[in-house]
């Protein structure tokens, strides 16, 4: 997607360790029109799936599922960090890490929202140890929904996430993957001039 | 806005309190195309307020915002509760309280993202007692920035908030007022047939 390949180079900063600040566009700010054209190219990605629901995570997943349901007409479910007053007795829980605070976060969603007749497509800002990934793949394992896709943003191919999902069997979308990182350049998986 | 008060007539429901769940379609899953239909109804009423940028509050005032954002060609930048590590130094702090989740949040906003020169407009999922949004006002002036007008998807006119945004001077615009709940019944403040 090369649209949203340029806006990383052009914004996106390497912090080190392999983090990678994109908080001019995606995850503190957001460019609303550079979401709707992620929502758009998810929708191309995805749209012989037969799909019936769209899960995240909480916080920023939520613009890019949303933007990927408004596409493809379909109700977006975010899993929550904390169980809201509002919601239903039993819901599903997983445990995954948060990779931009460190501390271990607990992913839960109403069984109201995720049922066994359920075709689920999971979205991501990022795909990197795809720790979140997993958890959010095991909520719906513990609904009976079957899972569709998995898309993400941005991929990390430098930590090493998307082979742990090969076992899934079903497609792992990234509209952009970043090999390495050399210093402060992004190397991309493939070229940026197009 | 008739299909979003139809909406909450036929799902929304009245736990006690005065506390709404509308879990089904706002605020844990999303109806996307109902989420399109509240951004095109901020952008109608904000149109001309000359706007440059749309604040609001992680997790649920997200999808309304970037659904305004992408209507009026707005950036949107979401206050976040923890600072994450790719967040810069010193940004703007201001404490509140979650409504949903009763406890002490902060909402933290990057310099970087509200600046001197901007005219903000304020979006979040609920007008209630209005702390949060008393915290995102408190955000702008931090920064400098013109605050232009205030939008809530639902207001629940019996918490009273209103009152305290008045001397705001800027327009408080609500898609559908709840004037009081009713053991199970919710009163709009407006007839419920068109």
């Amino acid at each position: 997607m090369k649209v949203l390949r340029d806006r990383i180079i052009k914004e996106g900063a390497h912090l080190g360790n392999g983090i990678l600040k994109v908080d001019s566009f995606m995850n503190h700010q957001i460019d609303s029109q550079l979401m709707r054209e992620i929502g758009k190219e998810f929708a191309r990605r995805f749209s012989d799936l037969a799909a019936t629901r769209i899960l995240t995570a909480e916080t920023s997943g939520i613009a890019p599922a949303v933007s990927a349901g408004m596409e493809m007409n379909l109700p977006v479910v975010f899993a929550r960090k904390h169980q809201p007053i509002t919601m239903a007795a039993d819901p599903f829980r997983e445990k995954s890490v948060s990779p931009t605070h460190g501390n271990d976060v607990e992913l839960i969603v109403s069984s109201e929202y995720l049922t066994i007749s359920d075709r689920i497509i999971i979205i991501d800002d990022f795909l990197a140890t795809a720790r979140t990934l997993h958890a959010l793949v095991k909520l719906v394992r513990h609904s009976g929904a079957t899972l569709v896709a998995v898309g993400a943003v941005i991929e990390k191919v430098y930590a090493g996430g998307r082979s742990s999902l090969l076992d899934l069997n079903v497609p792992i979308e990234a509209l952009v993957s970043i090999e390495r990182v050399e210093g402060d350049k992004l190397i991309f998986n493939e070229p940026a001039a197009v």
